[in-house]
Parts: C-alpha cells; sequence; structure tokens
C-alpha cells in the first residue's frame, strides 16, 4: 500500500476546524485540482463558489441545519451542477435556446452534470487532505435550495448540489467503518439478495459493537436500523420542484 | 505544491491498456479506497461491479459504443447507483416495501445515489494512479442500459452510472486543457453572463491552438462550438423511462 491509498483509507470527516482562513494558493491548488478530475466529454458542467464572507457563511450554516462547521472553517466551497454555462456556450454560436431545451431538461445531462461536479469535489477534497487540512461535505445545503440559491444568485439551470467546509483541523474524529467490501464489490453479476443479506448482518454486529464503544452505550442503532429509520421519513421532496424552477425538469 | 496534487494536476484519460489483469490485491486496494469516501448520511448508495470475463467485457465493450479499452484493459468497473441495498435494510427491519417508497422514488435520493457513486469512483480513481495504473471513465454505457442491466442482472433500485477502465498503460495520451479556473470558480455569488462570456471567449482560443497544434489543423473547433454541437442532439433520452422501470421515477 502506498502514501497516497494510506492517506484515501484515512479519510474521515472533520467537523471542528480552527479560525484560520486557507491561504489563496491553497485555493487555487484546490479549485485547480478539482478542475483537473475526469469530465463527460470535456462539458466540465460544475461551478464552484467560494465562500469568505462571514455573514453569507453564517446565513449558509443556518440553511444546513444549523451546521457551525459551515461557518468556522478555513474556506466553504459550494458546488454546483452547471448546465447554464454550456447554454451560454450555444448561445454565443447563435444556437436558440428552444433548440437546446429537450439536452438542457434531460435527466441524462442532469446525471452527467451531479457526476461531473462529484468528481471535482471529491479531488478537491483529496488535494485539500493532502496539504494536511480536513473536509466536510454538507449535502445540509439541500435542506433550502430557494433561499441558498437567492443568497449566491444562482442562474436557471445551475443547481447547488453540496458544499464542503476545508480547513486546519481543531478535532479529528474517529473514522467510521464502512460496508464490508464484499457487501459493495460484486463479481462479474449483482449478488444475491442471500448474500447482501449475510454481509449486512455481519455489518450491523459491527456497527452496534463501534457505537456501543463510541457513544458509551448510548447509541445501539444498526446500519439497518439507521437506514430503515432514515427511509420512512422521505427528505427534500421539494427537490423536483426546484429542479423543474431552475429549467431542469428531468425529461 | 505536493506530490499528490502534481499527481492529479497530471491525469488524462487513458484509451490504450496493455494485456495484463490487476493482482486481486490492486483491485482490493482500489475498492476498499473508493469505500474510503464521504458519504451522504452514510448511506453507501452504490455498488460496484467488477467485470474480468472477457466475452462480458467484450461485449460491454460493444454496448459502450465500440471502445475497445472497455474489453482490453487490466480490470473493468461498473459503478452503479444502489438504493435495493437500502430497501433491503428496510425489508430486514420489517419495513414495508410501500412504506418507503415516496423516499427511494425521490430525486433528492437518486441524486444522493449518483453523488455517492462518483465520489467512491474518484477516489477508485486516484488510488488506480497512485499504482502507476491509468484510467478512463466509460459514460457510454448509458447507450444501453437494458442490455446492460440484464448481462450484469441489476435488480430494482439500482442503475449502471458509468464505467471505470483501469490498467497498465500502453500509449499515454495529452493532457487536456480544462477551463480556466476564472470560469469555474466564482467568488461569493454566482458570476455575470458577461464576465463569463470573455472568459470562455480566451478559452475558445486557447483550444482551437490545442487542437490546429495537435490534430495537424484537421480539427478546428472552439470548445463553444463543440458544445453547442454536441447540445442540439440531445443523448439518451430513454434514460428517464429507465429509471422509472427500475422503480426510479425521480418524483
Amino acid at each position: 500500500m502506498n502514501d497516497m491509498i494510506k492517506m484515501l483509507f484515512d479519510h474521515r470527516s472533520i467537523r471542528s476546524f480552527q479560525d484560520i482562513a486557507l491561504s489563496d494558493d491553497q485555493i487555487e491548488w484546490i479549485v485547480k485540482s478539482a478542475q483537473a478530475a475526469s469530465t463527460s466529454s470535456f462539458v466540465q458542467a460544475y461551478s464552484i463558489i467560494g465562500i469568505k464572507d462571514r455573514n453569507k457563511k453564517a446565513e449558509l450554516a443556518r440553511l444546513a441545519g444549523n451546521q457551525a462547521y459551515v461557518a468556522k472553517n478555513g474556506h466553504f466551497f459550494v458546488f454546483c451542477l452547471d448546465l447554464h454555462r454550456l447554454q451560454m456556450a450555444a448561445q454565443m454560436e447563435e444556437i436558440q435556446e428552444v433548440d437546446i431545451e429537450e439536452s438542457l431538461s434531460s435527466t441524462e445531462l442532469y446525471t452527467v452534470g451531479v457526476i461531473d461536479a462529484a468528481l471535482a469535489a471529491q479531488n478537491a477534497a483529496i488535494a485539500a487532505e493532502s496539504m494536511g487540512l480536513g473536509i466536510c461535505y454538507i449535502g445540509g445545503l439541500r435542506n433550502h435550495l430557494y433561499e441558498v440559491s437567492s443568497l449566491l444568485k444562482i442562474p436557471d439551470y445551475v443547481v447547488p448540489l453540496f458544499g464542503l467546509c476545508v480547513g486546519y483541523i481543531d478535532y479529528r474524529t474517529d473514522k467510521k467503518q464502512r460496508l464490508p467490501m464484499e457487501a459493495i464489490y460484486h463479481e462479474e453479476e449483482y449478488m444475491s439478495d442471500g448474500k447482501m443479506c449475510t454481509y449486512l448482518r455481519d455489518y450491523n454486529q459491527d456497527m452496534v459493537a463501534y457505537y456501543k464503544q463510541r457513544t458509551a452505550g448510548k447509541k445501539k442503532d444498526s446500519w439497518t436500523q439507521m437506514m430503515a429509520k432514515m427511509l420512512v421519513h422521505p427528505k427534500r421532496l421539494y427537490l423536483k420542484k426546484f429542479l423543474s424552477e431552475k429549467k431542469l425538469p428531468l425529461q
């Protein structure tokens, strides 16, 4: 195992940062690392918005569900799916919006943009970690996309997908144990339900033991219990409507 | 700039591999690196299917639009969005499918799964590159999802999103120049159209010069021309229907 893989294995989300701003060089390395990731057919269908302004960060922290580390960190990045740039490219080539609407509103191009944004974000995360910084993804930005969108002046065809806190680590949490490799990795074809079930039961035992030790017996949920609880309360059902209003009806 | 960032900057897609299979150790490091990536609320909503079988790889290469490197490489991974595992988790907790259908069929959970799969894939790609191997993402798998799905026995709630070829490099292509950082990175809020336009014009000049040199004058397209051409021919419009049939109507 080489040093890079060791670093990847050692990843954990950091939720407590020192109040030290990243330098412009650090920001540039992170963003350029993001850009170096693969992109589908060279579309580069994402944008990154960097937030330094303390009031704006505080507001985003509130919108993300009062997550203090969205306000206090070295830098806050918002990763967006961006088809607006593509629409502008077409406009510069004198193509009417109506002639590209079918593409822009397709589930395919939405999927491409989400993948592009996530590949870029993961490169950004790794670049930050390679500099000894900590990171935390913030899916909570999707709790209030209308407000986030208005705060960041997000145009049509653009969707803030998630945030990324980066900063000097104040407190380093434990690593959470992932599903056993066997439950994620299938050979030649998708595995049988029987096999999957066995792996999930093993994992449940491991997770119960982990939480028992970590929370002094307070948290006892197994992974399947946590997932079942989550699924019975659907989240962010307004997303479909928000996307339609951003001209992305996912057709 | 550290070695890790140097490696990220040096990425390019490899489309010609030697006919040498990866070792089981290499596959394990790659998959476990993928698993070490962040995951939204710990859902780990993706699966990876590894393909060694030569006939299956040849068939996938055909389905992806006759891309020879899908057949000839060290290992072929298929990254899938996976909500089936979550449905099984709920079932193990004696929750009825009907009680979690709203969650499972939501645009939100689809978005979460696509992000999870892409973060994992980018870690896999970086782990592979850190071992001196080359990689290439294969979005072309989405050309024929019904056939791919049947070949890999993909259940409901699971979607093959893209492939990842990994292998010993036979021929190393040039790096393609990305958009200028200024066209991707916005400060405090989304930039004005005027600014974006200026950056795209600069980029067009760079790309025209790059292609001119690389193709001995044969390819002359600017980036905005390439994007405009792509957008007037909508791709994979059946995806929406395919997702619905996999019980993912994106509501």
